[in-house]
């Protein structure tokens, strides 16, 4: 009977195929960490491989792990050393929860504010707000180094071999109702910023720092192969950075039109062109070769025509992973001075995410086709592996389901 | 009797005060040069200085110069050795001429169709369009190196010592019916970019240069002193490059109401604060210390404020110009990692600014609030020297006042 | 009498003019920390500042603190985490344990062999060597981050507000006989780099970071202003990256002999030139203007120097620091895009000055004139503060005093 | 018979294993051109590719081509515009000029004075020197752009595509007595500077350009694939910016000990290991892996072996070209970040290499094994086309053939 009631929900892969909902105890923060309750988290193509294969290259699901690591909760506990995160109790509409105090506060006898100070009263009886001062609310970047080595100090933290990773076996992601993490690694989201778009910060980070690393500015034509949820973030990216122009290919015509919806100044379906044909159908489009081209499929010849497409000094950047040995034209790229560079995950991308989500500068909103409850999870896993609509959202908190 | 008929008339400086109008005979293209008729030139406050003064720091007018350097025009000769730009004998709207011409092709005996035919022919007849090929339409940049040097060899040629640049003595500039120009230094317009933005590709490129030499880049905070013609094109120049968030400040409310019209974020009426309290005033906006600050006003105080404001780590950039010695807090600039960068100029803005206008990323057109034909340069230049306005803009074309 | 023997010997600063050696219990590592058997820390400007004035800028001395922070010694602890350092008791000449070792293993009944066997065991006995491997000899980068903040995100963890730093109070330093830090932050000497040599990488460091800041690359000409042991450091460091030809001023005569024994391509004696003299002779000499200034002394005409003598596109790199206003011709570096930069301490230095000193391409040991033991300290201050020669090294081990 | 003489012997190749010594025309320069005397021309392995095949991929060998394009010579004649050097008739040992006119002038009635001032008055009779100031001495840069397009202007005017090129069909090259170039591309020597360093000035940029394209810094490990002219160069330039070590692989012991004596810290024999093989034995030499590879063969496995091997957040450069097509682990590179780079020729480090040079920084010499006078190029040719040693010089002046 003790046990009867779930305290940490948490779905977790066991194996191939062996996913589950269970009951987990809820962690407690260490000095450098904080206990989140989980609000927003998405489905990532990784998780759905976990899922199917138990594992991803070299990384194996060894020990049962829990899924998830594009999030957003909110702050109910911080460690003893944690400063610039403060806790509370609960998620509530915070601009709701100023207008009452406000209200309260300047209480001068109206019906409305006696109203609004008796709902204040009621909230706070609930426990919903024990604080005047509510919790903060917070997206996390799931990489947070464990040492401060070689790679950390030089501001590359993402290469460091002994980082923890949400969802990367052995350690744990936070598809769950409570999940504690390194209080540096969880970034305050300003009100008008939700739950979800703190969540797509994780997806965002990966084109943003793929256009970082192409060293995308004003006025660039860029090529996006690929419109599945990367390709679009690299979309919005390169839009975000100052690309004038942006084309974007793939083979299926409704992802095309989403990337058009999104931002794509052009669209090219790909049939069964060369690399080259479809290298001089993306320059015909955009009136000259683009200086930055962004592959986010792995495919081989896409990977080519993006070495033949791309502007003499411009780089190619691979998000894209394909199979371990891949045959390209390098001596086309190397006499053109066309770098060809990869990006492991990103780093340093939360704040400038936050800053351009804040001022409505991006808008990944689109991006959300599904949302299911977290007691749903296996259902909303079914959904994404069938690759309907784009970014699957679990709603990890029964009490709110909004975006 | 047969000179009577102004052949290219000039907008000339001889000294200062003295400003008129001249008839100069029109220039013959090197090989690799082309002649423009000109179209739109843009007043800026150098033009003016010039004008009054004489002379701007060592630049002395010792002879008769043109003035004008903001400028865009059209082809109509081509030196021997000019490949990617083709003459023409008219500006005539050529969205128009393409529509007249197809029409006139798929002649299929309609009212329309013989109508447009009939007008193709006349305009034909009366040799505003000699060509089925249209002139190219060209935005001019002012300065073109006159020898491959150490600089220009780096990209960095605006700090080339021997460079041409229009109306700077003693190189005349291009306020007049006709003007020849380095053919690599003249760019072709699209069809969607007016001749004025064409024009205003030249003060923007200053804002555009501060903001590269800033390394403003996604989701900074800027700090932008003044709100000038110059504050204003940094302004937009940041928000292109993916800053979230501007603040501008400047004495004057009613041209920090034209930057909040352009952009900004956040303007800040400055009267008799120090410069702490200022820097202070910019954080309190911004929520942290801007990465980066592009001051415009010359001011020491200003100067100084703009040290005090920015992050540790960033950038300030000095666009606006004072008095030769300043003092200013070094140690505290210093300290903290503060790089303190000037601007000459500009360099590789052209092509990325046309590439931001023709995808409508940029609008430089609120900043132009007068129009004069050059008749009326005179008169033009006495209103830009009231400060009424922003941007006031000379057409030079007597056939075509568009913007 | 229990405690009548020190356990660890300290210079402990308690006010202006106040220092004392006193003794401070031993300190036990944390997780993350080594503690260190210190052998050769360096005496630095500041350390002689506290003690003088008992304050430098903000930071004032509250508290008792002990000084130092040039510094190496040997792991004799470390902390449940660390894995790349291990500990040992001695500081024994780790060449010859080597060979006695290796020679006791292949023991073949020779004389030789039975001999070098029997001292092995002795030295064994004797507890100078408990371990057949040897315990780590480490130079201290001094400055530790405590937290993951933003700065330390981005590679510039010297920026970090709430960064360790030895000898700046309220932290305490390491001139003592033991000392615990960072393990992250102790970085493992070849055999063939000395304890002095990597006591010395502090003061390197500061050189390396303004070379590194100031872009020096292959072929340059340096100016550095000043001829102390930073403007030397900075000289060493601009040599080892490339640069072609240094040219290095100061008032002192002897310190310019010094700097040209440790590879200045030329001196210049300054007495009362303006700073345009100053630029003139130096551009004499190099027979152009240096592309990089590194300004070590502070004086306000040095700065002014710097900024007259730099070529165009070049960078001053301000090290030296005078007062907080300083009065300086912005519009003339402004107008000539000579960037202004300061440096903050130093950050990612470490690694690479171990690799030059392990491969022999920076030759630091002649700025050691003076050494004294640990128990001498107070004298050794005395020396430093004199400004007789360049560095003074306190001599840690009372066991080995060598370099 | 007027005609026997030859006028300007040139080493012509006609097309496949057609190579001839012809008499051309002596050039006249143009308005920015300089006429040379040429002195120093290495043979490149590219003209002996043209010799033994008419082409190099798509350049084609369509009309006879004079060879050469490692160069440096004297100025004879300027054109009209050029400032920056002086003509004269003699490349005479100017040291000893200066001696001999210095001594004329002082002339004190001595014997040695009397004998120096008829030396000198014969001397001026027999037209060696008709000038007090001789004539200047330069290295040639072989590549000088045609016009200003968007590669110029950013400083990477390696990738224009209509450049002249010495050498490169259809343009001529300087294997011949007298030869015009563009003045802005010819670079003084100073007099401690060989003509042979300033012909090596050629191979040297291809590794100062790999290593500057590879951000080589100060304390870097470097990984040089392959022992030929070009992995040396580039041992040269990694020392030069500061690389600590550097390892040089090849299947050759001789070339490998060319290597170790030129500077490589280690050397490494290839026979027939695996990439991965290679990889690891280049970690183990240097300690760790190298931040940098030059990979200098263009074959597939030493390509492989240097992206297995480079550090993470490394770069790999590719200086060697193989086939069209390669096979690479792109997702081993990818997923580390190791950027992979290609060089087409090189920009901007004539200035550097004369710098280094002069300040005796680099040492070029050992690289010259063998010296033919131009009248038996063909012969020269035969040697370097047996690889016999490492750089044949063809001596083009007959009235000198010092280095």
């Amino acid at each position: 009977m003790a046990a009867a009631k779930p305290e940490n929900l948490s779905l977790v892969v066991h194996g191939p195929g062996d996913l589950r909902l269970e009951n987990y105890p809820i962690p407690e923060p260490g000095p450098n960490e904080v206990l989140l309750k989980m609000h927003s988290v998405g489905i990532c193509g990784s998780d759905v491989h976990y899922w199917q294969h138990g594992r991803i290259g070299d990384f194996v699901v060894k020990k049962p792990m829990v899924l998830g690591h594009e999030a957003s909760g909110t702050v109910v506990k911080v460690g003893s050393l944690v400063r610039h995160l403060q806790p509370g109790e609960g998620n509530w509409n915070r601009q709701l929860i100023k207008i009452v105090l406000r209200a309260a506060e300047e209480n001068t006898g109206c019906d409305q504010c006696i109203l609004l100070s008796r709902t204040l009263a009621q909230l706070r009886k609930r426990q919903l707000i024990q604080h005047p001062k509510t919790s903060d609310r917070v997206a996390i970047e799931p990489g947070a180094p464990r040492e401060t080595d070689e790679f950390c100090k030089i501001g590359r933290y993402n290469l460091s071999p002994t980082i923890f990773f949400c969802a990367t076996p052995p350690d744990d992601g936070n598809l769950c109702r409570f999940y504690k993490h390194n209080a540096n690694f969880c970034y305050k989201l300003p009100d008008n910023v939700t739950f979800e778009e703190g969540a797509l910060i994780e997806p965002l980070s990966v084109g943003i720092h793929a256009c970082r690393r192409a060293g995308v500015t004003l006025g660039n034509k860029v090529f996006v192969c690929g419109a599945g949820p990367i390709g679009l973030v690299s979309l919005l990216a390169a839009k975000a950075m100052g690309a004038a122009q942006v084309v974007v290919t793939d083979l299926s015509a409704s992802r095309l039109s989403k990337a058009k919806e999104v931002g794509a100044d052009f669209i090219l379906q790909i049939s069964n062109e060369s690399p080259q044909e479809i290298a001089k159908k993306v320059e015909g489009l955009l009136g000259s070769k683009p200086e930055v081209t962004i592959e986010c499929t792995g495919v081989e010849t896409s990977i080519q025509a993006g070495i033949y497409a791309t502007h003499s000094g411009g780089t190619l950047v691979l998000v894209g992973l394909g199979s371990e040995m891949t045959s390209v034209p390098l001596v086309h790229a190397a006499t053109r001075e066309v770098d060809i560079k990869g990006v492991f995950r990103y780093c340093n991308t939360w704040p400038m995410a936050i800053s351009m989500l804040a001022s409505k500068s991006v808008n990944v909103k689109p991006l959300v086709t599904h949302r299911f409850p977290l007691e749903k999870a296996l259902e909303a896993f079914e959904t994404s592996k069938k690759g309907l609509g784009l970014k699957v959202m679990i709603k990890c908190d029964p009490n709110d389901q909004n975006p």
